[in-house]
């Protein structure tokens, strides 16, 4: 049995019995522990304080929230923008953007500029050269606006009052904290590529805001829907929540999944989440 | 009149109007700071969107706290530790311990290992060098639980609804998030001298806040029971708001005080910082 399994099984059983062991206080949580994973792993197995979450698809609903909002402006102006087309295509200039800074052929930059940078280039395809700067301006922030998926804001209140909860994001700290203003997120902090000057996955955007909690990265699980970003956290020591968003790509892409055991958590949502960890 | 009383003086105008103005949005808001400021001064005379604050002696009473724990543990311990002296000479430390850091003498060091530093070289003084290092380390992270001003939680609370909310404190950030989840205090997010790795009153930490908000400087509000701390947050083209806190010091310093007008706003805590500022 793998070390992570074991982690897992390990979490999972502390948390089922979470109020009989509250009982004999962290002594007998690491003891019991110990004997389920030997001394070593055991050392490894440290209690989670912290949960930090990738964003853009984890927690809000960024093609849902470009569609409807990019909706209500063709309506008002008359308009008939393929909005989904819009909103996948401004996704797919993501990835390829952050590579440019990570490659060095852009010096660190902002989330928000490179989605400025993504948006000039997709307008003329969509008819939309003519907008105003302010206009643009606007439509840039959209990111700002997207909206929580419906379990988001109650899954994070509850884990909140166990665990310090931080998003661990590509956004920049203005988008995430005015994300966070518009849907009611109740982050303890913000945290994300911003602080580290490094995109995800890179490793010194992982550890970097382990460093800033305080913690070991064993002491944080990172959450996400998204494969990739868990397996980047777990290589760096970090505990992993897979979180299952079966409609982030609408009908254009089959979202991520997992089967249990794959990582530490396996959840449906983040009430789902909650439960698993006694939140 | 200079251009800071002007501003204060358009701001103090702008938030007793608020009602009457929102009717007509941002633009008479601007329309009416440019009639009484002209342009140039206008354009300086951003509105407030994000109010930062220093924490120690600010927004929690260090002293109190030091002293109130401290109590506690010579009762458990039947022990006479004079724990208002220990706090002074504990903070004493501070100034000292930073400029280290600010000359180079030390590399960028968290303020938990600057207390802990101070800590070591106290503990002979006081009679209390047989301490465990676990008792140590539980006694330096006291920072870490340091109670609100009865004001804070109110205050901030109220604020929320209008600003983003952050400290901007010497205080490094696990230090900080352990703060705000042992006093309730509401902060959207988490600011201060380890994002920019250097400590108030230098600039980048002022500027560095200032950027990772995504706003300029004339759209933060620096407040604080410190005038140093106003004075460079001022001349970095901050906003200022001074909140008197008579007890900082206990009898053993006078805490600073301002005349109204010194600064844009001058109150008597964070209850009247809200309401001053229409929150």
């Amino acid at each position: 049995m793998r070390a992570s399994a074991l982690y897992a099984e390990a979490m999972h059983s502390l948390f089922n019995r979470r109020e009989s062991l509250a009982a004999f206080g962290a002594g007998a949580i690491v003891t019991a522990l110990g004997l389920k994973l030997g001394r070593a792993q055991a050392e490894s197995a440290a209690i989670p304080k912290a949960l930090v979450f990738d964003t853009f698809g984890t927690v809000v609903d960024w093609r849902g929230s470009i569609i409807a909002e990019g909706n209500a402006w063709n309506k008002a102006k008359g308009a008939a923008v393929d909005w989904g087309r819009f909103a996948d295509r401004w996704r797919a200039g993501y990835a390829p953007a952050m590579d440019k800074v990570r490659k060095g052929e852009l010096p660190w930059t902002k989330l928000d500029t490179l989605h400025r940078m993504i948006l000039d280039s997709l307008l003329p395809e969509f008819g939309l050269s003519g907008l105003s700067e302010e206009e643009k301006d606007h439509w840039n922030r959209v990111w700002h606006r997207l909206n929580p998926w419906p379990d988001s804001v109650a899954g994070l209140t509850r884990l909140k009052k166990k665990f310090t909860i931080a998003p661990l994001s590509n956004g920049n700290v203005a988008l995430l904290n005015d994300m966070a203003r518009h849907g009611g997120l109740p982050w303890d902090l913000i945290l994300g590529a911003e602080v580290a000057h490094h995109y995800k996955p890179d490793r010194e955007a992982y550890l970097t805001a382990v460093d800033l909690l305080g913690l070991t990265p064993a002491e944080v699980i990172m959450c996400a829907a998204h494969r990739g970003d868990l397996q980047a956290a777990r290589s760096f020591g970090l505990g992993t929540a897979f979180i299952h968003r079966p409609k982030e790509y609408g009908p254009t892409r089959q979202a991520d999944q997992a089967h249990p055991g794959e990582f530490d958590f396996v959840t449906r949502d983040i009430l789902d989440l909650a439960a698993q960890l006694g939140a």
